[in-house]
């Protein structure tokens, strides 16, 4: 009886996987290659293909298939079990707009979209702001009808890291800025970065991100890499990951460390279970935790000296011309420059979070307190004046730079800095169990790879991300691992003390 | 009330254009970037979407509604009624397949598309064969299930061009063997051609693609250009086409030949009236038309000498060292060379239609005759020496060269014939009413696409192939233009006489 109501469910899971996988390969292409003057049928189709999956994902008939699942979950295969929880929590999260809703929504975004990279390349944040606007308007009403009563950030946070809150960020992000921005305000000789910024042509940055992809362990039968103006990275099931890039001929640092950033996604992507690999589960849990793998590995990894020093006779090999004469100490000096700056993905590792916070306290206030979307970039550039000590000359690269918000990605932006967070903790037991940087300066992640897949990987979203967390470092998060971590390590780099 | 019924159609319509859309990405991203592992996971995903289209496209409701609206055909707008019309012939040409049949065949041709890919690289027939025999087997049975006693071929044929059969097929390549056949023994010594085969840098040939895209007239904001092994073209509606080339750096005309084929498609679809554009009848009408425009494009205009005038300055700019002391009129006569050879989308104009012939042959007895897909191999190497004179050196070079019946494109070759012939009278028909080659000369094809739109393109699916074009040739088809077009083109180059 129930295996048979189990049989009608996984031919569901598999409908709504083919749907879902139509759906992100639209998105993908319309960030790729699509012809920007596609734009408006793109987001019919979407509109078209969302309202099916509204109506597949809250049907009766599949709730109580659900019901009766977790009626019997003992009798029922765990994977199952986990699936149709966290399909029961989501249906209460979107049941509860209405269709009409739900599709205008999904096409506003695809418009919104487009119009900020237009609006960016413009610098024209009056472009982009009715389109904000509207976006903001149907979050704030999605989270009041889903949650009522909640402040509505708090309900936004909740849905890219379960449990998390203000309360809990103003602590984290108070961590930080206690114990970093002394640290920053050390600073005052800056290293020699000249060499990074000569020209480096991109054919062979091409090469040397394959390079990188084999360093990293990516399959490229199963995992591709493009190339984008905002790098991001997408999966269609593990056995399709594709990474994006953008590669600057001044500025050979920059693709580097996105394809290592990009790739950390693609390793977690890439190594679930395959016995969950083509269910809802089958995915990373959470943005911190999806994070946490891209910062960890171009950071705490990446950044590294032993990382610098393994891969650094390859990268003179691809640039002779450019490196001649630069060691590899002189080249992690360089990568690791600590100094602030106007755009978040160009960040330095330290400054890196003062950037997700000037974010963070913008996106409270929009939500929860008396800040008008119009008024953003005069908050942004005050707010880096503030945290940052910067003039912002243009909202290209200031309120416009990210694309988060023409997605409607409204608090998504701490899992960056909580992701990064999390690595530094990680790295410590990670240290305790395995040889990481003996075998990172041989050029061998695979070790890591095995025990990151181990701890966190394989389970997708079978774990709460909290418990997931804690589990890996065994023991509950505390932010201080970070802000040591980034202390030390710049300590040292800038000879502070 | 009729009006109403009309409107419920267009809201199906639309459904049914975002499927198409979905699944036209799905094949398109399949055959350009996908990582080669995800095939498996694509041909299930396209099995539910196939299946969901399958239900639409055959579901009694929308029987009924295109009914309701054929019996009020005088209070409809024409172009929901041929909708209608062609939405009926093609459900009695699927709805006969039972449904699992129909989406098993779309998962088993996505795979032997991909195994197909392997095979050829790896000139390996074995390897395709049994998953070449399943497709065979299919699309007899289909072909059964909707003509039970009529040739299994003619049906085929039908398919894609309506009333075409063998009878008429037979006669055509009757013709041509009698005409051209004696021509191309006539010709004896060859032009030098080594200049377009010194060395091309391929971002050079990027930057002359473009300067193409910009003669032909193609938007490039609603026309991409991509690069695979083997080049097509692609539409999601007139606002979002895609064509493909492939870049051989000792070969320049390869390329440009190429960009102009496949744009000679783009710009049969990009022409489509807007009225149209989002219907099913808003694309090209059948596969003879539509390669009427591409090697009309390609060959009559792009092979002509007024043609190479024209754009041989801007190639001599891009390329300096390459064609130094080589004048437009000897690269005239270097991209016309005639002579037999092995790859058919490397022919030349003159021998072209042999290769068509021998696929012609190969398929006639494939489907109603004793031929089976084991030998098919054997014959083709056969009907080579008979036709061409020439020896097949491997299956790469022969049988497995084409990318057709690895995606059960049965009966679709001889098309490429007739689309040929079609331009050869399409352009006397011109030249009596515009100043073809004055505009050609100075690389002007506007004139040209304007009286194309006007006579072919705009219509899309409105009207039936056969009379579209009677209609534009102002007389019934007359293979003797074909034939009289190369005797005296050849004539003249090789100065046969």
């Amino acid at each position: 009886m129930i295996q048979e109501t189990v049989a009608r469910y996984r031919a569901y899971l598999e409908k709504l996987r083919a749907y879902h996988h139509a759906m992100g390969l639209m998105s993908y292409d319309m960030n790729t290659i699509m012809p920007k003057g596609a734009g408006a049928i793109v987001g019919d189709t979407l509109g078209v293909l969302s309202e099916v999956d509204y109506e597949m994902e809250t049907s009766p008939e599949v709730e109580a298939m659900q019901k009766e699942i977790l009626a019997h979950r003992d009798e029922v295969d765990p994977v199952i079990v986990r699936t149709a929880e966290l399909a029961m929590e989501e249906r209460e999260r979107i049941a509860c707009i209405p269709k009409e809703e739900y599709v205008q929504f999904t096409i506003d975004q695809t418009i919104a979209d487009q119009v900020w990279h237009e609006a960016k390349l413009k610098s024209d944040f009056r472009m982009f702001l009715p389109h904000l606007e509207k976006l903001i308007e149907s979050v704030k009403r999605f989270a009041r009808y889903y949650r009522p009563d909640a402040p509505v950030y708090d309900t936004l946070l909740d849905t890219y890291e379960k449990g998390l809150n203000t309360a809990t960020l103003d602590r984290f992000f108070a961590t930080v800025r206690e114990r970093l921005v002394p640290v920053i305000a050390k600073i005052k000789e800056q290293p020699d970065v000249s060499f990074l910024h000569t020209h480096y042509p991109i054919a062979d940055q091409r090469i040397f991100s394959d390079y990188l992809m084999d360093v990293l362990g990516l399959d490229r039968n199963h995992c591709i890499i493009g190339e984008t103006e905002h790098p991001f990275t997408t999966e269609f099931t593990k056995y399709d990951v594709r990474i994006t890039t953008h590669y600057h001929e001044d500025m050979v640092e920059a693709s580097m460390y996105s394809v290592i950033h990009e790739g950390g996604h693609a390793t977690y992507e890439r190594n679930v279970a395959d016995e969950i690999a083509r269910l809802p589960i089958g995915c990373g849990v959470s943005m911190s935790v999806h994070e946490c793998q891209s910062r960890f590995f171009e950071n705490i990894i990446g950044r590294s000296e032993p990382f610098c020093e393994a891969i650094f006779p390859k990268m003179q090999e691809i640039f002779p011309e450019q490196l001649k004469g630069v060691t590899a100490h002189q080249f992690y000096v360089a990568v690791n420059k600590a100094e602030p700056s106007l755009v978040r993905t160009e960040a330095d590792e330290l400054t890196y979070a003062l950037h997700v916070m000037v974010r963070y306290e913008l996106e409270k206030r929009l939500f929860d307190g008396d800040l008008k979307a119009k008024d953003l970039p005069m908050e942004w550039n005050r707010m880096y004046k503030e945290y940052l000590g910067i003039d912002v000359p243009d909202d290209r690269r200031g309120v416009l730079q990210d694309s988060h918000w023409a997605s409607a990605l409204f608090g998504y932006f701490p899992s960056y800095a909580l992701g990064s967070a999390y690595g530094a903790q990680l790295i410590k037991r990670m240290e305790r169990e395995i040889d990481v940087w003996n075998n990172v300066r041989a050029g061998n992640l695979k070790p890591i790879v095995e025990w990151l897949t181990e701890h966190i990987y394989r389970f997708g979203c079978m774990k709460e991300p909290t418990a997931l967390m804690e589990e890996a470092f065994g023991a509950p998060f505390d932010p201080t691992y970070y802000t040591d971590y980034l202390t030390e390590k710049f300590t040292a780099l800038y000879n502070l003390k």
